[in-house]
């Protein structure tokens, strides 16, 4: 993990009015084009289906007709104060007519325009800001609000709907957008961010919580500006019943190329962004199907509030694979009790299983299968209800049926083809039916339901899925985007305030390095700073024998035979200290040597994202450390009762606790250490990272043996 | 993981005849009916389809007509040996069928029959194979064979093509047949196999490789009846071309419940279940969606053949998207060569990106992408090529712009729509040149292609896929379904064969699986059988102090402190022995303390699994066992190479190599211990668990500390 240090970014724009964004009363489209295929073309296109609703003005200063209508060659022509203002005129342009623009009023700006310099993109930014008005992009291709009939998004056109869409990538941005509208949802707003030279992603998802029409909000970020803000209203637009979903890449060798061509933006470590949108409630997805799959069960009228599900099918193959992939995506799918299985023994042919899954038995209805998930349902057992396995509903066979009459009839000769049908069709409505009764049940008892078949077409499957239960084509579909929707079971995390800043370090010196530590309330081992053998030696007579050796400087690591430990006289201090000789430091460190029959050791480290500040991590140490890769991470700081939760989440844990036998280690005291050294990262400016490397961990206390620090700029 | 003992099975049916079965030369089905919805009425319905190229006599006891045919009373008014008997009258009526059937010369038997009595079952199968004839089923819901036209499948009709199905379900049978069938593929045959009283899917399996128009066969089974033979069977197909995807579940608490209810099936352990697969190169996936993506990859007319990928896009974000997702799936985005980057410099915009995955820049075309993607293909840098990010296609702007061009017209007025549409279809049939040249480059270097398309619908998708290149709607389902047909690395793992009994175990005393381990070859620790004081210190005094004491008997455990370790003087080996006394133990073992400066222990484990036959398996033992839960399996027997390999696929074998200033151990003497159990477990087949925990490794030999057995029968 590496920190980029100090980045400058624009204030967040708390509060701002994008209302002139989003549903202005006039727009001004300069650079509007008769030119199919360019962006003036599109967008006045776009812009003239809200005239209904507004002024739209078409700005081209050569023509003078645009789409049969008048051409503006300038502001001053138009005689209104624009509200919305669409740059889609050549990048040497722009400052210009940013400028006569805000003269003649405008409170709002979309830069379309690509290809200009970062100094003039920032320089329009400021002047637009100074004048409080706001800007999207510049370098992006549009934006749209359903609810106000605004139609700015270049080539993409979406049905309206509950989600709204906010994309660094326009390319990602309209398939996102035409996912969520082929499942049926719909876009509230969509956004493509561009260069966001001024509004951020934070704005633009406070502003969300204020909009009415949209639930669930998805965006694709490459860079999210000041990371700790966006997370921040993320945490608030959750807390307004708006989850934000988040496509997200994870940092590797071509994804980092990739990102810094495209945007210019450095990913951060994985390991931080998982733990950053976790405290922020931000559900993590890596594709637009898993994207449009999440959406689906945020955005339905009953939301997972747990992992226990219940599965209901027809047959048995189809319930274990479902009972599988609910494993797999971490979900729990229990055996109901004695009670609840009697129950169920009613509507469970004797050849099913009414145990978790619920087999009903093969040829089972889907009446049969309603009933029964509307008794697990009312059992208060589990969270979640998945119907599946219905490949064979009567839906299925009539269409199969149609299929095949025609063709054999000629073939085969007189079959009783319309009786068939006919009992089939009763059938099917008997069907239709069951499927209500699940949305029913659902809607009653407030368990949210969903389905898998394989053929979401069906009839059947339409019901229920527009009653408020999505229908899903896979078992493993559902199982993850309720997996991703349930939320996370400590729900005391959150989006940390930074505390004020404190006192910093002034080198990172190792003494300095402890001493600050120390400062901060965490213990570490008696030591002395001694220059010479003689130091050392009354040294470590005023610390006692056994004694550790330090040689100070950029290399004091064990690998380097620059630290000795357990020397039990002088003779073998005087040792030790010849053999360092050949390292050239000036400066050792005596310390006591920390004895416990029982121990473990931890790492604490703690550093500063370049998007969402200080954050603080904490691995098992030693030989395990490189063998578990075992690392919990938490943005900073964090309290103490967090802290312990942290360290008990690590796979090593059981090291420290007194498992199989085992004494139990002060984990109190590594918390308190933790927690001190997240307050510490988070309230001191200066420093990119921290860490404390052996933290070792006895039955009594936790005390540091090593301390290193790095400072912004001092790498 | 446990052990199920002495299954007796049905002798695998190697070469048997089939084609009774699959290409019959007459079928009759006995309880053929007029009634719709039954079996009788669905398969006869299905079997005449096949009139033109087969006799169908349809047998009913009380009707004198089935769908307008005549209908026979008994084989004997037949008059003709029948070759398939459909078996779909009332379980107790089966027996007599069966019985006049072969007397009147049948050949092979479908039975759909459900409800049978198991010793009913076994009776009739063992009498249709006495009779040199076979049964697939009963309880099963038919087959079909697309070459010859034989549709015997209740319910479910398939486009002919290259996939075979077989299925224990027959819900997830038809499943998967329409999945493949919607893909495009096509089923050649398939099977559903029901309770398998007779034919075995290895049986099934082995036919497929003779049945020309099957490439791939797809799998769901519960129970695999003799595993072993199955794994044989899939090697074979694979080594000629046809690999086997398997939908599996995993054993989990629900999971297994359904089984044991559904087929009574007992799932194998997971990690065992991966190792048989592994060796013998059967493809697993978890949900028909992954099945069918795996299978369109195999089905391709070019296999990838390892794990190099390049991403080619128009657009950044879908690039990284795409990127990430190949990462996720572990495949590899290599950065390509200098050379090659400069190449595709000549076709990518200049704020694009020629790094891997390639930006083709924003608005690029169809053609310059195929163009990039030609040039990676011929430069070798790479195992596939996917495409993405082609949401922009000119196919998909026609689409919208006929979509919105009459209520714009409405609205708007005057749009140049006219020239506008035209312009886009010059580029889309540009567009559709450039998705030939993908197809034609792939061709002529042998180098697979595949898309990722928002929409697969769109006719640019359409050129690709049906091309030889599958596009698929997400880059997640390209990279698993393409990561799971990469051949595994180490291509010397096959199914071994088991070798001739040997010796076996009499009885589970320690010192007789010590000596048995022992004779097989693998080092343990001097050892006395003592049963008083007296004899354990003249023991100790002719092995040396330090010494083990260990109580032998059922607990023999650190647990129960019925083994005292370093005991270093006749006191100490004394106090020891006292403090054992409330154990009851009848016997003693002293040993000699094994004592390393640097070494690690390792558990070494095999068993016979239910299905897949003997297994052995290597983990690192002591503290760190449970923490890593890091154990390889593989199908036993193994040779050395082989060992020594899988001890080092341990995640935790850094510990054991030398990594980090660490001794190297005796890996090799490690490796011949595991092969010696593995060989031991193969050719014994009295034992059901065998277990030395733990071996100690020390830099010049690993040596047994314990050992532990259990005989089948004798749990």
């Amino acid at each position: 993990m590496t920190s980029l240090g100090e980045a400058t970014l624009p204030m967040p724009a708390d509060r701002r009015d994008l209302s002139p964004l989003f549903a202005p009363r006039s727009v001004v489209v300069a650079g509007a084009s008769d030119v199919s295929g360019k962006f003036g073309y599109e967008v006045a296109r776009g812009a003239l289906r809200g005239e209904h609703r507004r002024s739209v003005y078409l700005l081209n200063r050569s023509a003078a007709t645009v789409a049969d209508r008048r051409a503006y060659a300038s502001f001053a022509e138009i005689g209104e104060a624009p509200d919305l203002v669409v740059l889609a005129t050549p990048a040497p342009t722009v400052p210009a007519v940013v400028d006569a623009a805000l003269a003649a009023g405008a409170r709002a700006f979309l830069g379309l325009t690509a290809g200009m310099e970062e100094t003039a993109e920032r320089a329009i930014a400021e002047r637009i800001r100074a004048a409080g008005a706001v800007l999207v992009g510049p370098n992006c291709i549009g934006l749209a609000d359903a609810e106000s009939e605004l139609e700015l998004y270049a080539w993409g056109r979406f049905s309206a709907g509950s989600v709204a869409v906010l994309s660094h990538s326009g390319a990602l941005g309209m398939d996102i957008g035409r996912g969520v509208s082929d499942a049926g949802l719909g876009v509230s707003r969509i956004v493509s961010m561009g260069n966001c030279a001024d509004l951020q992603p934070a704005d633009l998802v406070r502003d969300l919580i204020r909009h009415e029409p949209t639930k669930v909000i998805a965006v694709y970020c490459e860079s999210l500006g000041d990371g700790r803000d966006f997370l921040r209203a993320a945490a608030e637009a959750r807390d307004a019943g708006k989850p934000v979903v988040a496509l997200v890449a994870d940092p590797t060798d071509a994804t980092t190329r990739a990102a810094m061509t495209h945007t210019r933006a450095l990913l951060s470590d994985g390991r931080v962004v998982r733990a950053a949108y976790r405290a922020a409630g931000v559900v993590q997805v890596h594709s637009i199907a898993d994207l449009v799959d999440a959406v689906r069960v945020l955005a339905a009228p009953r939301r997972p509030l747990g992992r226990r599900i219940a599965v209901v099918s027809e047959g048995g193959g189809p319930g274990i694979i479902a009972a599988d992939a609910m494993a797999r995506a971490g979900l729990h799918v229990p055996e109901f009790s004695p009670a609840l299985q009697e129950r169920l023994g009613a509507v469970v042919h004797e050849v099913g299983s009414p145990a978790n899954p619920v087999d009903i038995g093969s040829g089972g209805t889907v009446s049969a299968i309603s009933a029964a998930a509307e008794m697990v349902m009312e059992s208060g057992e589990v969270d979640a209800v998945v119907i599946t396995g219905l490949g064979s509903s009567s839906d299925f066979f009539i269409k199969e049926s149609v299929r095949s009459a025609q063709t054999d009839r000629a073939m085969i000769g007189n079959l009783p083809e319309a009786e068939a049908l006919k009992g089939l069709e009763t059938t099917s409505a008997k069907d239709h039916t069951g499927a209500e009764m699940f949305v029913a049940a659902s809607s009653r008892t407030g368990v949210p339901g969903y389905g898998a078949f394989f053929d979401p077409a069906l009839t059947t499957a339409h019901i229920i899925d527009s009653g408020g239960c999505p229908v899903f084509r896979s078992v493993d579909s559902v199982a993850q985007a309720v997996a991703l929707a349930v939320p996370r079971d400590d729900e005391d995390a959150d989006v940390p305030e930074l505390p004020e800043p404190r006192g910093d370090l002034s080198d990172d010196d190792y003494f300095t390095v402890r001493g600050f530590l120390q400062g901060a309330g965490i213990r570490y081992a008696h030591a002395h700073r001694v220059s010479s053998l003689d130091e050392a030696l009354t040294a470590a007579r005023e610390i006692g024998y056994p004694v550790v050796l330090k040689a100070l400087g950029s290399m004091h690591k064990s690998d380097d035979g620059g630290v000795a430990l357990g020397l039990d006289s002088d003779a073998e201090l005087a040792e030790a200290f010849a053999g360092m000789s050949h390292l050239g430091s000036e400066a050792y460190s005596v310390e006591e040597m920390v004895v416990a029959a029982a121990s473990a050791e931890l790492i604490l480290g703690a550093q500063v994202d370049h998007q969402f500040g200080p954050v603080v991590m904490v691995g098992v140490g030693g030989v395990y450390s490189e063998l578990l890769s075992d690392v919990a991470v938490e943005l900073a700081p964090i309290g103490v009762d967090r802290a312990e939760r942290l360290i008990r989440s690590l796979r090593g844990a059981s090291l420290l606790t007194g498992h199989r036998g085992r004494p139990a280690l002060a984990l109190r005291a590594a918390a308190e250490a933790l927690s001190a050294l997240s307050r510490l990262i988070a309230s001191s400016p200066g420093i990119a990272e921290i860490e404390i490397n052996p933290l070792l961990l006895s039955t009594d206390r936790a005390v540091g043996l090593d301390a290193r620090a790095v400072r912004h700029g001092h790498r």
